[in-house]
Order: C-alpha cells, then sequence, then structure tokens
C-alpha cells in the first residue's frame, strides 16, 4: 500500500487524510467483520445505521451544532443548494446576495428563478481579489436572508468576519468549513459540498435552523425540501453511503488531531509561510488583498503565462501536484485543506524559492 | 483481505462484484501510480477524465445506446427524477403514469407539482401483485410520455414488454438495468439509480433522447436540466467521482461475464430455481403472479409473521443475509441481482428446502 509522497494542492476533489484512506482500503471488502463492503449494506441496516449516527454526532461535536439546528447529509453539491434555498427560504421574497466570486454569482443567478434577489456586495470590479467591510454592505430592509460565499476557491478570498444583518445569514462554506470554530447560532443555513475538507465528491453538508423550514414553495421537489429531510433524517432515499462513511473517517481524523482550534492553527502556519513569502517576493504576485487572503487556496502568479506554465511542471516534476490557477483567473493557485500536512506547504515554499532564485 | 463467504440478499445497496471491490482496495491509496487515490483527484483532471469516458463509453457499448441519446451521471436517486422528468418533460402538460408499485406511485405524487398526471394502470388493489397487459393501459391522446417502473423491488414484479404507446416512453429501471438485453432506441427517458446493479448509492444513471431536452419548465433548478447536463457532458458541477469510478470496475466485470446476454441468462437461472421450488412448496407462498415476477426480487412468505421471523433469522446465521421482506409488504424477499453468483441462489434454496422440511 505505499505510494509516492507527492502533495496534493487540488482545489477540490483534494488531499484527504491518510489514515482515512488506508482504514478505507483495510476493510473495504469486509467492513466490521460482516463479510460485506459498506458500500453493499443497506442505507437502513443498523451497520449503516450507526455509520451514518457516528458522522452526524462527530460533526454536530466538531462544530458545536446547536440543537436548534439539524444537520442534514443531501446530494447535488452546492449547485443544488443554490436553488433549494431560495425554493425553500425566499418564498417569493427579496434576498441579499453578496457577490465575492464565482460561485456566490451563480448562487444569484439561479435564485433569480424563485424571488427577487438584491445584490449587497459585488466585488467583480477589481477581479475578486477583496472581501466588502460590513459598511460597505447594502442590506435590504426586508430581506428573507443574506447569502454569501465564506471562501472563494477560485479567486482566493476568505470572509474573516461574520456579517451582522437583520435577516438569516445563509453561507457556503464548502472551502473552509471546519478550518475554524464558528459560532453556528449566528447562521440560519450553513452548507458545504463535501469535497475540500470533509468527504468525496458526492455528499453535500447542510446545517440548518430549524425554524426556517418548511415554507417551501409549491413547486420545490420533495427531496429538495428541507423540511421533509428533517422530518426523514435525510434518509428521504438511499443516500451517498461511501461518502458519509468516508466523511466519518476524515471527521475521526481531525478530532484526532484537536478538532476545529487545531486546524485553525495549522492552516495559519501553513498558509502564513507562503503568504510571507509571497510578501517579499522578487518574481511571484500574490492575487488577494492582504487582508482578504484565504487560509485555504493561496492564489499567485509570476510576470508571464508561460512561466507560469514552467512552474506547474517543474513542482509536478517533484511532487507537488496541481498547482495551476482557475481558468477564470490563470496563474498559479495552491490549495492548503485541512488534510495537507506542514511538510507539503514547506516542500511548496521550498521549491518557490528555488524557482525565484533561478529566474530572477 | 479474506471475508467469511456471506451472500446478500440485499434489495439496494447490495452486493457488488468482489473482482471490483478487490481492485478498488488495491488502488484506494494510489490510483495509477499518481501518488493519489481516485477520490482525491479533480474531477476535471485527464486521469479522472478518463475514468470517466470509460465508464460511459462501456455502459453506451454494453446497453447499445444509440447516437441519439446520450448518458448522464447525475446525483439524487429516483426521487430526484421524480421531479427532474416532469420538469424537463411534462411542461405542464398531461403524462400517463403505471402505477404498480411503491416507486411509480411516489413518482406520480412528485409529477402533480408540474402538470397534469393521468394513471393509466393500478395495481394497487392486489397489493401489487401484477403487471398490466398491453390492453389494460388506458392511455391518454395527448400525454407527454408514459412513465411505468420496470421493476418494482418492493413487491417482486417486473414488466416482461416494453409497453407499446404513441408517447415518449419513460422508464425507472433502477432495479433491472443491465440484467438483460434492452431497445433504448424506443424508450425516451431511462433512468437508474446505481445501487442495485451498477455502482455504490450515490449515482444516478439518465440515458435520455437529445430531442426530448431544452423544453424545462422556467422554476427548473439548473443542475435538474437534461439540457444542461447534456451540454455539459454531466460536468456541470464535480460529480459523485468514487461512484462513476466503481461503476467503470462494474461494468469491467460485466463485460468479462459476457454482458448483458450473459447476466440475462444466469438471471434466469437463479431466479428460476427458487420460484421452481416455490411452486411447489408446502410451506412458502410465492407474492407475484407467475407472469408477473421479477428476476431481481423473488417475494415470498410463510403463513406466519413469526415464522418469517425465523427464517430470517436462522438464515442469517448460515450466511444467508438479508432475506426480510419490506415493510410495506412484511414476508421474505431474496434479491438476487447481476452480482449475486449462482452460488448464492443454490445456499438459499438447499435452506429453504431444509426449513420447509424442518416446518412442515
Amino acid at each position: 500500500m505505499a505510494r509516492e509522497q507527492v502533495y496534493n494542492f487540488a482545489p477540490g476533489p483534494s488531499t484527504m487524510p491518510v489514515s482515512a484512506l488506508k482504514t478505507a482500503a483495510a476493510e473495504l471488502l469486509d467492513f466490521k467483520g460482516s463479510g460485506m463492503s459498506v458500500m453493499e449494506i443497506s442505507h437502513r441496516s443498523p451497520l449503516f445505521q450507526e455509520v451514518f449516527d457516528g458522522a452526524k454526532a462527530r460533526l454536530k461535536s466538531l462544530l458545536r451544532v446547536p440543537d436548534t439546528h439539524e444537520i442534514l447529509f443531501v446530494q447535488g453539491g452546492a449547485t443544488t443548494q443554490f436553488a433549494a434555498i431560495p425554493m425553500n427560504l425566499l418564498a417569493g421574497g427579496t434576498a441579499d446576495y453578496a457577490v465575492t466570486g464565482n460561485f456566490s454569482g451563480k448562487a444569484a443567478e439561479e435564485a433569480r428563478k424563485y424571488g427577487n434577489v438584491h445584490v449587497a456586495a459585488d466585488t467583480t470590479a477589481t477581479g475578486h481579489d477583496r472581501i466588502p467591510t460590513q459598511a460597505e454592505l447594502n442590506l435590504s430592509p426586508d430581506a428573507k436572508y443574506f447569502y454569501y460565499c465564506a471562501n472563494n476557491t477560485i479567486f482566493g478570498t476568505e470572509w474573516h468576519f461574520v456579517p451582522e444583518t437583520k435577516a438569516p445569514l445563509v453561507c457556503d462554506m464548502s472551502s473552509d468549513i471546519l478550518s475554524q470554530p464558528v459560532d453556528v447560532s449566528r447562521f440560519g443555513l450553513i452548507y458545504a459540498g463535501a469535497q475540500k475538507n470533509m468527504a468525496p465528491a458526492g455528499l453535500t453538508v447542510v446545517i440548518v435552523d430549524k425554524a426556517l423550514a418548511g415554507h417551501e414553495l409549491p413547486i420545490t421537489p420533495k427531496i429538495l425540501s428541507y423540511k421533509t429531510m428533517i422530518e426523514t433524517d435525510s434518509l428521504l432515499n438511499t443516500p451517498p453511503c461511501w461518502c458519509i462513511y468516508m466523511l466519518g473517517l476524515t471527521l475521526d481524523w481531525v478530532s484526532a488531531q484537536g478538532g476545529v482550534e487545531a486546524m485553525d492553527a495549522v492552516k495559519r502556519e501553513r498558509a502564513g509561510m507562503i503568504y510571507d513569502f509571497l510578501d517579499e517576493s522578487r518574481l511571484f504576485i500574490p492575487h488577494a488583498k492582504p487582508e482578504a487572503r484565504s487560509f485555504m487556496n493561496v492564489t499567485f502568479r509570476t510576470p508571464s503565462a508561460e512561466l507560469d506554465a514552467e512552474f506547474v511542471r517543474e513542482a509536478a516534476a517533484r511532487g507537488l501536484k496541481n498547482l495551476k490557477g482557475h481558468k477564470l483567473t490563470g496563474g498559479l493557485r495552491a490549495s492548503l485543506y485541512n488534510a495537507m500536512p506542514v511538510e507539503g506547504a514547506k516542500a511548496l515554499l521550498e521549491f518557490m524559492k528555488e524557482f525565484e532564485h533561478s529566474h530572477v
């Protein structure tokens, strides 16, 4: 089971804890002595219920989810939530959207099908290199909710404060969930595609204030109704069992590391060393404004697209994989999610220094 | 990696080919020498594109899908398709639904949100123990489509003919896809949750006639638009990569066995021996009418609920797992999907004979 040591800086699906992968491989054919794979057992069997309940309880404990909120395990990714959120919460009214990147822009566009969208902030003009301040948020008086994306994977920016709004907060935490403590009670709804900090692609975690459920539009598919999913404990139909199993293994690892406080400390160390170098670099140019920098996705570039490509190629040859920036931005990007060891960031830093030395 | 030999008769998630599980375990930590798990690589990487294209091409070949139709890999299970189908194909018109079990009933109920539903057949009165004949189908003159569920997992019945209708056929093949040859050109849309004959739960395969796409209601979520999914080759957002990978491994196994013709022969042998015994049994009572019997799910019972429970317990002790019937029907059920070896059916048959001998 040995594998060549590589560091995988992919933006998602992305690197996972090795301990979780090893456990999964070891018990793939025979889950807990059942003679069956965890993929082969019924989602309504006691054996799987234990997996499901265990992952949910661990997540509730790690994120300190209050009893006012329910954790749902659903399918379809953020793109599905772009529709489910307004279908359930907008009820034909107005919602405020902060557009600070590609995915919040898409969320706002989708919501227009189901009610009025008021753009409360928009950082398009500066290439989404910043996050608006509280004072810059142009809030509607009667908004049903305020929507934002906590971390912009593509542009490498992150909200370092929780907005103050009268309306319930709805937050896409796909790329920074579990990387820091969060006061869940301040949110009406938090959701996250699992494929960055939690589990393989195919699972979306929704944490919803139960008081907000039950007002969906009549055309809402039953599977997208938060009320129905709360009532059925996410088991209206067969859930993505393997992803929930892998989530449990990943959460075990997060707990063993010391929980979200430990993840928070490590993320600062990991991203900090790259940003410190970028600030003094004579070659690399950081994209995000310092006060808006993401701890999860570090975006930067060299002076030319050719040199960017050379950097990606040479890095890959050293086992530093997937450093190419998104096609919308070009340039370079290092995604440093929870499962990226500090050693990975150190290896990247060393390579950046060498690359600079030989190209300046 | 040895595991105790059990036969798993679960209705889904269900038994998978051992060769697929072994390959998955062996390359879980290091996919094709990349130093990464297949769960850790980008869905837009060449390495994953190969997995995706390979599974799709294999499915197209095994089911002989014509070029008029597109294969989509989506999320959300049959319950999501219950809404997506009328959102995309009904356009406020009328659709004919044959209600021959639990899931077709739910599909009809969901479709009422988006247009008119005409019940073309309903077998509720006899406990869904039969399938209507062609002559019994009460078709609307102007139906946008005719919907049916090819195999009723809970009740153990299966359509052994393809209905003749003017309207395009829409068919839920979740529990018998890949168990026999099918003339895809006769269908407007075929879909199947993967967790019975194809892959772990979390993937739904949709095969749609491209000519039917593009007429969705304005309130259709983008992720549920067949047109959008055709245009993006199912990569509008991150797909359930692991499930698509496992689908590929399962399809490799189906091919190696001889394709759907071989699956068809084996299913007849497997289910045939159980039905033959049921027909002469002095203890067990089959549920489905002989002409409607499913090759995938054999439903039966003893004269009492207590004896049913004893049968399930004793069978499990012998490694014959998950023989309990669905809560809607009670009784017993043996699900015999593609990956169930003939030896599994033989072991069940032997046990049924012994059990009868000691209880009559």
